[in-house]
């Protein structure tokens, strides 16, 4: 490949090459007939195909209806399924429909973080976890890829928001960039390789993300080992040839040529290195020429296949968030079918993302065909907010009569979209409405709900069970149809943390920032890491789900109690399914830093595995821990860096579930002596005896005096002693000078300096 | 007076105006003999005096033991009285001291911000209400200097921890260090004009403060108008040239001259300006002369009088946290006097504050001397942790005997102290022990707290009153033993918040911060602002403190529905003592922004008031709110702004105890253009028609597709038309080029701007 795209560079003039950097319309690369370069195209989808007519109609935005295409529940219910093989088989039937509709690219999947639950995008993002999220977005784009598709990682990075999302800043402190932003791309870059990145709208730190040297090429490329091209999200070019020098290869969609003719005017004026051109063409070529002959012009897919692949993830996805035991249902029970959405159910979301389904199951339907006796009622209007006290009147009627309410609530499409975030957690009045009046007719009611993202449920303990369904796809009715009469078993478990209240929330006092400044104050503290760190209890936590059988744990064991540089942790837990049926659950590792060394939250999920049991059935589940997963991004020496001291290996069925807990000892990365400088602290240098000798001996008449310089550290002596200590161990060198009364010399300061810098 | 300093400095060398810029010792200004340039004395000690010797003994850190002083409640007490009045009267006992001892100028009041819980030295400060705490330094400072004895207001800025106090850098947005950190200096300089400012050990956004331009100068001269001269935090001086150029004009201690060669030697190099040497030489001697000539070598002062008024300031300070009706106690009743603190109070803090007391109060002797039956048992040893259960179970056989056990408890000093901070909320577990071993036999117990900042209290609910001595000064015990007896009425009120977990505290995950970087993450959101804001409910809230008789609030009223520019608001409210006793009620003004323009904490208190009232007695108090009061600090435009809408008033007695409230419609100040460049948004431009127009007319054919551009922004319409409107609203400028398919191309957009910045 690498011959051919170096003899087409040579053949191609400057205008051309320039051309190859942004789209020839909205969706297709420019082709160069002359030399035989293809166009390809692009399509939206991370959970389906939405390839759009391009052409005279275009609204300019992109967002008219596409050709039919398998509609699979969105991110946010992939990832409740924990499930890395399910996403790579989803990854594979979008790439088969892509391949068949001659796509060469498919615009997905997206990792942002959930920062807030409000972001109006979070149905099309994994999870609040970076590991949960890049290993899902991996198996995904393998998927994806093995089909000759090419995937495009996105949003990169920090995309956490609609609100100002073309101009907003996102100012994030180097550790929370590395550890929780970055991390939700990184190993998925590195895993997986997608054949491009889309660099976000927004600004990282002041610079526009289609323009960041550092996040496009020092990162992505130098670090990480990104092989693609970086694509720019639509219409998120600020200064082109900014980002052609940054790391940005193609911009899309189309400008008219306004763009080539100013990569031309650069290169003429001198103002860009023709290298930078050519090293961006050559890679843009590699991609399109890669996609390009891997298409397969009789390549067709099974659309009825991968409507059951869409209604078994929907089915993996959903989340019984709460049962009394009222669930499952025996098909012979009345059940009341209420809610408008159980007809015209939300299935996916608002936006660039937006499907044209083969066909939708709706729940309704679905319930009629599986139960005995199933009544509906409307209940109340989509469409509108107020409540409508006839629609009420007849659902309350309904679900008098009978033995079960099955409510299907959840927020509109308005409520929640691509392009603006919410600005509260409520379901819409009427249909709080709608279910005060149930609930007080019919003490078993179970709410279905349909969202992208958490709600605020003020009635939870009001109900008999709750199955959050997300946005689940096109076979969303027969999912739900299954888990509910319990011919599935709900093997869903929640991606995100979800709040009590909307005031609980990490960023609720930050959030979406003020103008076009966001800081990302609450740092590390990010969905379960900030609950389960500052003592809030959530509503439904992170990790939580039911299922309609009992899992118990045992017999937590680790390879080591003390572990080298060299060595890598297995962590090993026996789970036996202890009830009736058969079930799926979701193990979880977490692990807490209890040396002390940087701020840390409680825990962190390093691991997690899903597993099948039987009825009795036990088995032992082995989960492995690398060096990597001890660190954190050491911003000083700008590594990654494993402190030592005791970690402890907790395991369980949520981040609030914990069942087994076990501690190591972990060697630490060796300490380097700190930056020596007038300014270092005497306390820094106490472990390193050659500083604190050269120390003493320029304070040598009174260094008796000084309990840390005499070796008394961490002994504690008299009340005024320890603040004495303290008073010692905060001291930068150059204030011996005063406090060692003139008898150290700012010239002996220097001395001093020069020779712990020579150490 | 500024005659003389001009004729002064113009007798002086190079040598000697350098040599002034620094102390003679370590607690005297530089004397000139030969042009008759005097010494001046500074001493410790915002709740007393602590004039320590000079010489050879010295510690070299000025630690050692003082002359005798009043010893009074230290800050965290003294704004619990929330009393500017009695701050004044503080004030004048302890300039009057000072006086009478020669010295000058008093290290004193503190009033940084309680950020956190944790901060070693909150009992030296005042609250975590910069008003509250700008308000009381201001009655303080205006006190001290009534006597010809300069107050220090210390330490600026942002000094708001121990642990690496001399290194940490405070990053603080520009928002939250106007309206919080420098709120809490600025009306205490601009309306008392102390005489110096000490510059405090930490940087502040990267810069040290003692060589921090914008601090000490731009901001406090320039904008605040400061008089006075600053002063260094003892060795707080990292780069002394650049410390003068940045407006520090004195530097303590003394260096051995070492300072003054650096100080010549930039002079000679021409590295520094002898202009701005002149000026800061002119500073200190007119503040030198000032107070030598205020000098009565015939003062004295009424010791048995200060003591008095220690006494009245304690009992004014302390805070009846819990009492379920076992206070105030008959003097007939059978008290069990438990724990050391009764007998070996601590009554202050340790560290440079350290008072050495005319004279102390026990509790327990007071407690003697007022009640007819008082037993006492030790019950822990202040000086150990661990419990002794010899003395738990001598104290449990005194508290069953008895009919009330009054328990003495609270932190030792080795837990709290200038120089280091607590990692922790708890007491000692020999306390806690004592505690539920005394629970468990009496039920009426009284837990006294002796602690400078808040502890946690897990046992709260277990006992029948507890009264927060904080640290009492040295007319504890019997200010106690008036409050407990019922001598007096409880009138103090909490000027911080105490959490209910330590996790609960705004800054958990980020103080005391990370290396040398102090994150001020939590932004605004400082003490009550915080948990009034994320729904924490604190263990006693923000302006709470119990009475033994009882207040009711009515008739409030507002002088203007509507407040234009021009307008002042007066609110009134009528307080009645309903109860059987006399007490005094703190009455307190919360105002909540309901505009939604800038990221606001739900409330903050704008005025207080503190009143006496009779049985039955009722009065109308007015407060009163100024234009400032309804303003944020805009960061853009660097100014004070107040922004249009409604806010609400609300009166209570503590941040969650609000009585009364009412909402009024202010005017705000005019909005202007917003900056015009590339990436301005078209929804920012919106309330413009001018600009609107413009853009209208560069995109005349597909205006009326654009709903923004159409005038239909804000009109509810059907889901996808809300997402095309947010994503116009959210569109800058430059992508009109991609939007408008070509329509507008650079050049027009380049028109499109420079006609919008001609607007």
């Amino acid at each position: 490949m690498h011959h051919r795209t170096e003899t087409l560079l040579s053949q191609l003039t400057l205008e051309e090459k320039a051309s190859l950097c942004s789209g020839a319309d909205f969706w297709h690369t420019q082709a160069i007939d002359r030399v035989g370069i293809p166009s390809v195209m692009m399509s939206d989808g991370p959970h389906g195909l939405r390839k759009q007519p391009t052409g005279p109609g275009d609204d300019h935005l992109g967002l008219l209806d596409s050709v039919p295409a398998t509609c699979f529940p969105t991110a946010a219910g992939l990832a409740s399924s924990w499930d890395p093989e399910l996403l790579e088989r989803v990854g594979v039937a979008l790439g088969e429909e892509a391949l068949a509709e001659d796509v060469a690219f498919l615009l997905g999947p997206g990792t942002n973080i959930k920062r807030s639950p409000l972001c109006g995008r979070n149905f099309e993002y994994l999870s609040e976890d970076p590991l949960l999220s890049a290993t899902l977005a991996a198996a995904y784009i393998r998927g994806v890829q093995s089909q000759g598709v090419g995937a495009s990682l996105k949003h990169f990075a920090a995309n956490n928001q609609e609100h100002r999302r073309m101009s907003v800043d996102a100012r994030i402190d180097e550790r929370t960039l590395r550890e929780i932003y970055l991390a939700s791309f990184e190993k998925a870059v590195i895993e997986a390789q997608p054949w491009t990145v889309m660099c976000a709208y927004n600004r990282v730190n002041g610079e526009y993300c289609s323009e960041h040297p550092r996040l496009l090429t020092d990162i992505l490329r130098n670090e990480w080992g990104f092989r693609g091209f970086v694509v720019s999200d639509w219409m998120a070019v600020n200064d082109r040839v900014a980002g052609l020098r940054a790391g940005l290869e193609l911009e899309m969609p189309a400008t008219n040529g306004e763009r080539d003719r100013q990569i031309v005017a650069a290169v003429e004026s001198g103002e860009l290195d023709e290298a930078v051109l050519d090293q961006a063409v050559v890679r843009l070529l590699e991609g399109i020429l890669h996609a390009h002959e891997a298409r397969r012009p009789d390549a067709t897919h099974d659309a009825e296949a991968h409507h059951q692949l869409a209604r078994e993830v929907a089915r993996d996805s959903m989340v019984l968030l709460a049962n009394d035991g009222v669930l499952p249902l025996a098909s012979d029970r009345h059940v009341a079918v209420i809610g408008e959405f159980a007809e015209r159910p939300r299935y996916q979301g608002g936006g660039s993302s937006h499907v044209n389904a083969t066909r939708v199951d709706t729940p309704l339907a679905a319930l009629q065909a599986t139960g005995d006796q199933v009544d509906y009622a409307r209940g109340f209007a989509i469409d509108q907010d107020h409540s409508d006290q006839a629609l009420i009147e007849a659902a309350t009627d309904t679900a008098r009569r009978a033995e079960v309410a099955v409510l299907f609530l959840g927020l509109p499409e308005r409520h929640e979209s691509e392009g603006y975030d919410r600005t509260h957690l409520n379901l819409p009045e009427n249909q709080l409405a709608l279910l005060a009046a149930v609930t007080a007719v019919q003490p078993n009611t179970v709410v279905v709900l349909a969202n992208g993202a958490p709600v605020a449920m003020p009635w939870a303990s009001e109900v008999s069970a709750i199955l959050e369904g997300y946005l689940g796809g096109q076979a969303v009715g027969s999912a739900i149809a299954d888990l509910l009469f319990g011919h599935a078993d709900p093997a869903g478990r929640l991606a995100e943390t979800f709040p009590e209240r909307l005031e609980h929330t990490p960023c609720y006092t930050a959030f979406p920032g003020e103008g076009d400044t966001a800081y990302y104050s609450e740092g590390l503290f990010v969905g379960y890491r900030h609950y389960d760190s500052v003592g809030i209890a959530p509503l439904f936590p992170f990790g939580h789900g039911l299922s309609y059988t009992r899992f118990e744990y045992d017999g937590l064991e680790l390879s080591h109690e003390r572990l080298t540089s060299a060595d890598r942790l297995t962590v090993s837990v026996a789970v036996t399914n202890t009830g009736q049926r058969p079930g799926r659950e979701v193990v979880q590792l977490y692990l807490h830093d209890g040396t002390e060394t940087v701020i840390m939250p409680e825990q962190a999920l390093k691991a997690f595995c899903k597993i099948s049991l039987a009825p009795g059935e036990s088995r032992r589940v082995e989960l492995e821990l690398a060096r990597r997963d001890f660190a954190h991004y050491d911003v000083a020496l700008a590594q990654w860096r494993v402190p030592g001291g005791r970690f402890e290996v907790r395991v369980g069925a949520s981040s609030r579930d914990i069942r087994l807990a076990h501690s190591l000892e972990v060697e630490g990365d060796p300490q380097p002596l700190p930056a020596i400088h007038r300014n270092t602290l005497i306390g820094d240098l106490a472990p390193f005896p050659a500083a604190m000798a050269l120390i003493k001996a320029h304070l040598a008449p009174i260094a008796d005096e000084v309990p840390l310089l005499a070796g008394m550290q961490g002994e504690r002596a008299d009340d005024a002693s320890e603040m004495m200590n303290a008073m010692w161990r905060y001291l930068p060198l150059r204030a011996l000078v005063a406090a060692s009364g003139g008898l150290l010399t700012e010239a002996g300061l220097e001395t001093l300096i020069a020779e712990l810098k020579a150490l």
